[in-house]
């Protein structure tokens, strides 16, 4: 009954997935293995799937009947022709983000999915799946009254020179992109983007901080500061206003230590630490549903949506504070 | 050696601080009274101030030697004419906002007052005096670093159907106006607003919640949330984010209660609660400065700037997102 | 209208309670001062209260008809004799703690003012007079339900050498032991004192930290953490748990700054700035009372059962934890 | 190299244990059930594992070539005589708290170990696993200094009106007395217990809240609050105090909400909520190391330890608030 799994892509996070697979999570192993540099694979083999073939290349991986389901964690671009090909093989399949680099390649998926009449794709949303932004919109369905305004921020210590703006939206705001249309169960209308002054360990390439301003189909209006040269830690915030109340994300677990006259609380300082345990229980998700030959938890209609809202936003990073539309096409009722 | 003043408007605030005057603070005491309607100033007279004379105008009330310095706490048209008539009797004036309803009205003020030669005049903008603010202030002069985004917002459990639009600004956000300015030691140069969908308690005539961008000379960008119909409690927030870290406005003290399954504070839900202590400080900071003939505090300049960002505000709010500029006349000597 | 008060001694408290009514409070001033060291005298007087009278003793101070109140702020052991000569004066008087060093010595006390008739004393408990305090007070009374324990602790940075045993109660648990009995309304009935190892930066004449365990007549058990060498900070802490819920002293407002990977907030480290706001609004509370000739707050009573119940610490601090027994004489009508 | 377990005792925490191997955690499956009541072991299976054999008897099952290592979640009374026999066969076992139902029964355990000469016993003290403790434990290692005091409290809504006086020691306090030995790295050498008045929910076989205090061998003097009829929910406390500072165990998680003035967060009312994450990584570890023939966690040794210091508590209970003290054995070189 063991879940039989091929991972495309054996980089850092196709490594931390198998690991995860194979020591963590329940009810699938990984079978499989195939990535650009065979050298990469064969490391990841060696440290965690010792039993697991390693494919000449993603496509023989997919077409492998030892393969029950995909992961890809492969290069972006190669993203969209992977999911493509596991669709065509009815595999479910789990694809990191972006689901493709371009919002046309989204609705790609998209049809080749609904074309196939059944679910098989799980974006690699993590969020979602954090027990922090769980009960955050249990909050805000139960007790908070309906959503009026959110404000969130991303923040990070600090990006590497070849970090440049457009990447502060497809790399970093994509997040919330995702799990705020999800808390609010809700589309996005317009977006725009206004600047501070570049924080001065910015550099010229990058405008940093800056605000999203994003719109709903509902007349929710969310303003979400992406700061990725913040300096003194990783830290995300949101907080959503509804007509009767508010609530806000809990900030992680940490401990309060009282020492030279300070009440001090340590903040994450690397994002990968900051939703650990979610990445558990969404490829856990992704497992349980595979195993019934489907996918459940972010679906490629939910990747080609993020796409449409990011192109947008990036649109918006150069149209001088203007609103940039967000029109998505008509949604499948696969989707519904 | 004690200051002798008088007290022009006996409505709530008038009456607050009589009270204020003759049982909390030290150093003065009420000795004219005067309003429109001579009852209340005998209400007032016969509950705080038995010695006090009543006048029968204000600017009797400014003329009489008695009367060393003079409260403005009248119908906001008002205050123009009195503060001009307590500057051209060289008397210390306390005014509560608006300095006048219109930023022409403000900078006659402050031509007057400059062509007097020394300052005379300190508007309530109380919350400058805030030990919350205050410690605000301190935190990001010594551990932020430079300013660069502002977030704030300013909740109301309810307004009267007489609330309209632009009272947001006018009564509401004018308080984060001063204060920012003041805590950013900067100057704004555009504003914009923004809406989400009306809260279902607002009206017609009331635009609820609103969503306030500042940019400042020295480039921060700040946003302000003004939700007056917010129902939850009366509630004020301000993070600033600097070049090294942030710091947040501390939220009133509050008791924890560990009953029913919940943790729980109260928050409060009137705001003549929430800065009561200010008004203490800010009032005997006039006093102290008056009886040395002069003035401290916010300025009438500060006045004049209020004035005139509200004003940009409100014509934003009117602009469909766009900015509106914000340009001040010169700044006097007097006011470096 | 104004109270008259005269300050006998002229240190530290006394300095400072006469700048606090000459400069802050309302409705009194100074109007003699006294000191063992008469510069001590002259300089609160040069500083502070420029038209006040020096005299000689506290006796002449008291017996002057200028006086209409008295300030008892001298050495400990002074203080009976001066209560006791105010009392016949027929003359409210405020008295720091202790009211006498000995129970015997603050019970002659309480028997002149009951043979006088009427409260004339107040005892300078200035934690009543605290926000926190007061809002826990409520908290218990409305939501926990009747109270079953206590947990508190009163932590100071360190002491000088001087500084022994038995001051752990006689000079800091004090406060604990008066407070705790007004917010519980209730008696002491034994008290147990429990030490761990000495703290490393304590000394040979000195156990730190200590627990003190009392019990009281309804049957609430209270323990109270004394660590005079904590070097952290001062830091005063108290939790009540009820039949129905628990509620805890609110600590004081701190502003939260995100610096460095750590969430931090300023912890006191003086005591003097802990309770700062209670000094002014319990001697205010003494100056209305006084000025009708009475007195209000912590009695004479208070001050005795304090004394009683400090005692029997004491003599527990040398028990090897076994209970020592507090008995208090009947409650004179008066304090009822 | 999956690891096959067999489960004696399949009432709800067999059930669970189950349920954990076979769905969440790796590298392990349930082969094998057991339970005087074989409806409840064919019920466990039909549920969780139903490729597992069911055994007559829990020997009979630890006899089974098929079963690697075995849990022991039966009744209390039975743990001893199947750890025997684990022992005995050399396999690994995990055992439910209590260890033995004696000090004596815990110590053939230990003699049983020793003699056999390797570690095969996990004991099922899950709190050492939980993120809380963990974070406390560093803090204290890296940032306080070295420990002096402790406050603790254990607190839950209510208890059924079996839940007699000593159960406060062996079914509630037993978690404090293991993991505050652990975080402590240390040994009780005497226990104390005091009583408040009882509270009004509680009867008259039960004395509720009660607080015991402990003594280390190192000094360290704790405090523990036992109070299981405290309504409000189920709430877990523990401060630790060193040379330099002090830090507290974090509260779970839990969503602010601002509603109907009050800022509000959720307290758990289940004990099963708050160590849940725990049970998971206990089981984990267990796995991991019986794989290997062996065992982690808490020993053998540290069960006998805990019912050492229970069983002196329970006396405590009885002896007026007096000290008792409490001695182990030896340690064994094993559990160095």
């Amino acid at each position: 009954m063991t879940l039989q799994i091929g991972v495309i892509g054996c980089g850092m996070i196709g490594r931390d997935h198998t690991r995860r697979i194979q020591q963590v999570l329940t009810g699938a192993k990984v079978v499989a293995l195939s990535d650009v540099n065979q050298a990469n694979a064969e490391s990841v083999r060696d440290d965690f799937a010792p039993e697991a073939m390693i494919y000449a290349t993603g496509e023989a991986l997919i077409g492998s009947t030892d393969v029950h389901a995909v992961l890809v964690t492969s290069w972006g671009a190669t993203h969209e022709p992977y999911v493509l090909a596991a669709i065509a093989a009815g595999k479910p399949v789990f694809c990191e983000k972006p689901l493709a680099t371009t919002a046309e390649g989204a609705r790609r998926i998209v049809e080749a999915e609904v074309a196939y009449g059944k679910k098989l794709v799980q974006v690699g949303f993590m969020r979602r799946y954090d027990a922090g932004y769980l009960a955050l919109k249990k909050a805000v369905e139960q007790h908070t009254g309906a959503p009026i305004l959110v404000h969130a921020a991303h923040r990070n210590p600090s990006v590497p020179e070849a970090y440049i703006t457009p990447m502060a939206i497809h790399d970093t705001m994509i997040h919330e992109i995702d799990v705020l249309r999800w808390l609010l169960n809700d589309d996005y209308v317009s977006a725009r983007v206004l600047y501070p002054r570049n924080a001065a360990r910015s550099h010229t390439k990058l405008r940093d901080p800056q605000v999203v301003i994003l719109e709903t189909a509902k007349g929710v209006l969310i303003d979400v500061e992406i700061f990725v040269n913040c300096q003194y830690g990783y830290d995300i915030r949101c907080e959503v206003i509804g007509e009767a109340g508010a609530a806000s994300l809990p900030e992680p677990m940490a401990i309060a230590i009282r020492l030279d006259a300070k009440n001090q609380s340590p903040i994450l300082t690397d994002w990968k630490d900051r939703f650990v345990a979610s990445y558990d229980v969404e490829l856990q998700d992704f497992i349980v549903a595979a195993a019934k030959g489907s996918a459940t938890g972010p679906t490629a209609w939910d990747g080609y949506a993020a796409a449409v809202a990011a192109d947008a936003c990036v649109q918006a990073q150069e149209s001088g504070g203007d609103a940039v539309a967000i029109e998505l096409s008509v949604r499948p009722a696969l989707y519904n």
